[in-house]
């Protein structure tokens, strides 16, 4: 089959690799229908975190059932399936504590496993997913392509930004600032507003992600950032900061910004791979400040997430602003590289 | 009238200083009952934080109100009150929020206030309060002298324990651990215990520790520290690691070990002024821990905790192992310092 390998620093290849097969009775192969590009992707591409010459990358994606393992039950071949950005069982001790991604058993896409046998990247045409049972969660029909932006965010961004307004404890009511305008910053907009925060204030300086941010639910868009920033949110908030912070970036300057924005007792929620300094945790005692959150369980959230994407209530598919071929995919991660793409789809 | 002076590292006073009179209508005089040495208190006293040669110290104390200011309307004169450790006026837009540490107008004991009229320490005969309305808390009656050192303990220590505890998040059938065996962290198991915890671990080598320990909650002893301490929680808790842990101490031994202690999605709460080095975020992001707590706003936790005390349910107060009187209060900070005393009560 065809699939996405990495050979260094911006040198992405689509590459013959052997066809996958099923070699546990707990695997699933599916067939790709969707994948995309994550900013976490970006890390290896930019060459600020190291990759194995030749290794599968991607980790998003959606597809059909091809086959399944003796022991699978909860899958069947023809079912439309979502995968999250991790592999697990989801019934072991940290599972059921909502926490997947430290699932006892389980791992990640693209790499081999505990035993070193290699997982599929999520970005090619097939997959053997290991633990399919808990891994996978399926629609209950094969779903309109029309849908097949939205539940592919559900592999990840939204599932991502979901999780940050949950570890920053967002409540209706609440006054939320969103750190971060890209695809997860935006799909934090969504989950702040389902979750009854009234006043959304996304920091964005980019006109087409500050239409969809308020399409998503923004009520405030912030350009400035830095100290700039700071002060407008201060002037938005009467001087006193907002409840919760998402913070949907991980670098040292949108965490440090983060922390300025929250009220006393306010509650800062983190999800992207933190490349950051020194926290001021004098600051943060002095002004009772929680911070939460960290690579998200999206798998926890899956079924309620699909659920609304099929009920028609959220449209996160919207930041897929690009969409290309597999055998394109070096463009998409270079458009992304350069941000002329929030976020690109590559059908396989 | 009589009261504590910090003249350097290890040179603790009681001196003549001016009587303290009203001077706000906001102010009312108190008559201290009682008052104690905090472990906050040992950090001037050891050279660590700077000191004013001179300088007005503590900051818990119970009294019997001597008069008020014309716009005093909570606080009778005659009325038994207890004062958190931070003044302030509980109803500005921060307090109402639950953290009257940050009040808007508010301030701390034994230091100027913003327009420089100083403020007395809370080791002394007398204390001007300002913001009394706000900052005072009043029995129904005049309590028994037994139930002194309860009422004390809510000028602070059991009020930040019992903060650790909140911002840990603690809930019914938590298994908790409790780092340091201070007043806080002894404190603290008995809010991780009236919570609802149902494993509470005691980090302690101190044997009367441990034993005022196991009194107030704590089903488990680990006199380990380290990497023995984090081996014997582990085995405590099948591998896992705790549900929340109460980060009673500040140092970067205390919040490193904490880290470790804690299981996927574990929440860690902290109330000791920080001393630390720098957090392994990446840590705590592989495995969704979350920080929270700071200076501990015990105003919100005075009345419920008051009640607790008047009804017998608590007895904080059996931290005090050791009660001078003022002029001896030198002795006092050092057997605090050198741990030959848990907390000393001091009797002006």
């Amino acid at each position: 089959m065809r699939a996405t390998t990495i050979h260094g620093a911006f040198d992405i290849r689509v590459s013959d690799v052997p066809d996958p097969e099923i070699l546990r009775p707990t695997d699933a192969l599916v067939r790709v229908t969707a994948t995309c590009v994550c900013g976490s992707d970006l890390w290896p591409y930019r060459g600020i975190h190291p990759s194995r010459e030749g290794g599968r990358i991607g980790h998003e994606f959606v597809g059909i059932v091809e086959s399944v393992g003796d022991e699978v039950a909860a899958v069947r071949p023809g079912e439309f399936v979502i995968a999250p950005f991790t592999w697990g069982d989801n019934t072991c001790r940290v599972c059921r504590l909502g926490i997947q991604t430290s699932c006892e058993h389980g791992g990640g896409w693209g790499m081999p496993d505990r035993e070193k046998l290699l997982v599929d990247g999520g970005q090619g045409q097939f997959v053997r997913v290991p633990l399919a049972d808990g891994t996978l969660v399926a629609t209950p029909s094969v779903p309109d392509d029309a849908l097949l932006p939205d539940l592919l965010t559900l592999s990840d961004v939204m599932g991502t930004g979901w999780h940050c307004a949950v570890a920053a404890g967002v409540g209706p009511g609440d006054t939320v600032a969103v750190v971060g305008d890209g695809a997860v910053g935006l799909c934090a907009v969504i989950a702040a507003k389902l979750m009854g925060a009234t006043t959304i204030i996304a920091m964005s300086r980019h006109e087409p992600r500050q239409a969809l941010a308020v399409e998503f639910g923004a009520t405030e868009i912030v350009a400035e950032r830095g100290e700039a920033g700071t002060a407008r949110v201060m002037a938005l908030t009467d001087g006193l900061g907002v409840d919760a912070v998402l913070e949907c970036v991980g670098t040292d300057e949108s965490m440090q910004s983060a922390i300025t924005l929250a009220r006393p007792g306010g509650r800062i929620g983190y999800v992207g791979v933190p490349h950051v300094g020194e926290l001021p945790l004098m600051t943060m005692f002095w002004r009772n400040l929680q911070l939460g959150g960290g690579i998200a369980p999206v798998r926890r959230y899956l079924p309620e997430l699909r659920d609304r994407v099929l009920a028609g209530e959220i449209h996160p598919g919207r930041v897929f602003d690009l969409t290309v071929p597999l055998e394109e995919i070096p463009e998409a991660y270079a458009a992304m590289h350069e941000r002329r793409a929030i976020k690109a789809m590559v059908l396989p």
